[in-house]
């Protein structure tokens, strides 16, 4: 990186928000860390640590919101902040914040992301961005580099929303758009209450919480193809696909399969059949960024020789687009409709999610961007699939992410994988990107 | 009936087969019993007392093959039979026969069903045709008839198939279409060996069976909707679907539904959708007694957020046509490897059960048309979409079946209903038949 360059991509990140120090902020520690590296080894020791807790036998991460599991997970990470020299902190989420001494009063530039797993979860979602964020803030502490800003790392409660819902439930509290009180009290399919785990595992902190950050950005792996595919190792994610999931269900009557003639039939199978069709072909006929998935299916009673006389199934919608999404919903909701109509059955669809698309800022793009791009690897700019904190964090500050690849884009599952190289590339472009915001 | 129409039938049973004595055979017994009933109070209270073993608390019977639930039912039909002063025979694969005395040596006129239940059984599935056909034996027993034949009740092992395949074994035995030592060996997904648990019920019999039938004729309920939808009372069955049970399994790939394009799914499930939707074209298009049915189903992980990476599904295909069964067949492998050829996933299809359609007795057949017609209600010519012991008997003995009708087409159910009248109407039609057949 050559200083003008360095200078220019420092004036962009100034735009996203009032700097009272100007671009002054060019500072003699900044250039001086312009080849500052995170400590590689010391990042994947601490993810196989993680991933020691409560390994399964086919190699999987097991850690839902608030076990036992969670708790160890969370010990580690708050020794290690301890250890790095950040001040921790915990709100009444349970999130816990890493903070930079000093610059008390000032708007913190933010990292985060989360420790909680799914049931059969990988090594790297999630714990990624929190481990490399943590080696960043470190690094930057151990050579002395003062940026302008506080730098913060937060550790986000129950991001997955296995165990209890609503999912990327710790930043939704922290931004505002969840209410303490109801998050408090989601309760689990098991019994518990979410506010007395917290308690349990003692992670109910008496804080309100970090303030709002100047900037947020997240390091995240892909959790998906394309990436691994283009043979690319940085993504510069822009903008993040709206979901919408409903669970349909099909009402008919059960009878023999072989004594009712077709004619006569209120088959709830074959509606459930045709509308999984109907939207498969419907996202391959839009195109763009919509995707469409029938992941979830249930017949009753399921049996080879009984006509279905319920079938349930789960639609999956999901585009960056929000007029286009709409458009896609509406398109089932009216097929829907027909099918049932025409079946003789009657048909039940209820929303389960629906979150608009997020467009994240283009300034703090543009920081990855730069940043990347200095790193040897100008990043691909694109949409995140997936559902990550940093949508939550997005209404709130200027937010961007980072993706590294994921390995044949498998995630959710003990096989997914990404090269440590990019891991360290991730990483790096991670604590530049930080710097940057921060100066 | 005048008996000028009962000498008729007489005539046209006796084309059946060989009889000893001739036309003579319309002897003062036959005509002093053409206005015979059976007793219905005393058949309905028999189905009662059956319906009442091992009842569920949602009213449906629950007698799987050669449980102690069986067993109470063969000990109550037994000791009815014994009553009626019938021969008690059990053969080795515990086929119960009852038997009216005399006639050594010569061929008996057959009637006979189960009473094996699926788990959540009716009350008339099988019972019905055991219940009815005690009944006309010991009618005709008490009635002091002596037709030239004897006459004989069989009560199946294993109709239903549920705890031990394949179903309809006990007939396939008699009928020497499956080898006994190989169903003695049976195994129940409970660990049960069907020899041992015909030991343990006090049913392993040591006779080789009952001789081969001079003619067969079994009342059943239709288990579909048509007679109760055209309001007709009786059916005249002359043949039965071919059925073709196949078990598909798609493999492809687990992925994100949100990060995963369109074009880079191997989506297992799509795959089960659009063959679902197919077949069910497929029997649309190909109309006259086709049918199909996706009665079950099962995505893995079956996750509303995964793609899923496998997908089983059975498919049932029936037609009385066996050259279009087959097309039938030869269609579906046809779209199964061409749209797992487009998707890249790989398929699997396994036979689970064939059997050919069968064509009943037409001269059986007419024999039942004349007997319904002389009760005032003229049988429809029907197809049994249902598998049924006679099937199994028709290849080594002249056969047809007595239907009634099952109000709303509903089986396999504890909502499985038939008006009374329509029961003994069906009961006194296969009197009628079987004092045709016999003399």
């Amino acid at each position: 990186m050559n200083s003008s360059k360095g200078g220019d991509a420092v004036s962009k990140a100034h735009a996203i928000g009032p700097v009272p120090d100007g671009p002054a902020a060019v500072s003699a520690g900044w250039v001086a860390a312009s080849s500052m590296r995170i400590d590689a080894d010391r990042m994947l020791q601490r993810i196989d640590a993680l991933a020691a807790i409560n390994r399964q036998a086919d190699g999987s991460c097991c850690r839902l919101a608030l076990t036992d599991a969670d708790r160890q997970a969370r010990d580690l990470m708050v020794g290690w902040m301890r250890a790095a020299g950040l001040e921790v902190h915990v709100d009444r989420i349970g999130n816990i914040f890493g903070v930079t001494p000093g610059g008390e009063g000032q708007a913190p530039v933010m990292t985060g992301s989360h420790i909680d797993t799914v049931a059969t979860g990988g090594r790297y979602d999630g714990v990624l961005g929190v481990v490399a964020g943590l080696e960043a803030l470190q690094t930057i502490l151990e050579q002395g580099v003062a940026p302008a800003r506080p730098l913060a790392l937060a550790v986000f409660t129950n991001e997955e929303g296995v165990r209890f819902q609503p999912d990327m439930m710790g930043s939704l509290v922290y931004a505002g758009a969840l209410d303490l009180a109801a998050a408090l009290a989601a309760r689990a399919e098991d019994g518990a209450v979410l506010g007395e785990e917290l308690q349990r595992i003692g992670y109910a902190g008496h804080e309100a919480g970090a303030p709002r950050p100047h900037a947020y950005v997240e390091l995240h792996i892909e959790q998906g193809p394309i990436l691994d595919r283009a043979g690319e190792v940085l993504g510069a994610v822009v903008d993040l696909q709206g979901i919408s999931w409903q669970e349909v269900t099909f009402r008919g009557a059960s009878n023999h399969a072989g004594t009712t003639p077709m004619a006569l039939r209120r088959d709830a199978g074959a509606c459930a059949s045709e509308i999984a069709t109907f939207v498969r072909d419907l996202a391959l006929r839009m195109g763009g960024s919509q995707v469409a998935t029938v992941g979830r299916i249930h017949f009753f009673p399921n049996l080879i020789n009984v006509i279905p006389r319920e079938a349930k199934l789960t639609i999956d919608l999901r585009n960056t687009d929000e007029r286009l999404l709409q458009a896609a919903e509406a398109e089932v909701a009216e097929q829907l409709q027909a099918i049932a109509a025409r079946e003789g059955v009657t048909v039940e669809a209820r929303s389960l999610v629906r979150t608009p698309p997020v467009r994240f800022d283009e300034t703090v793009v543009q920081v990855v961007e730069a940043v990347c791009a200095e790193l040897g690897h100008p990043p691909r700019r694109m949409t995140s699939g997936a559902g990550h904190d940093a949508q939550m964090i997005a209404p709130i500050a200027p937010t961007a992410m980072i993706f590294v690849p994921s390995v044949n884009g498998v995630s959710h599952n003990p096989r997914e994988a990404t090269d440590p190289q990019h891991l360290e590339l991730g990483a790096n472009a991670l604590l530049h990107t930080l710097l940057r915001l921060a100066s």
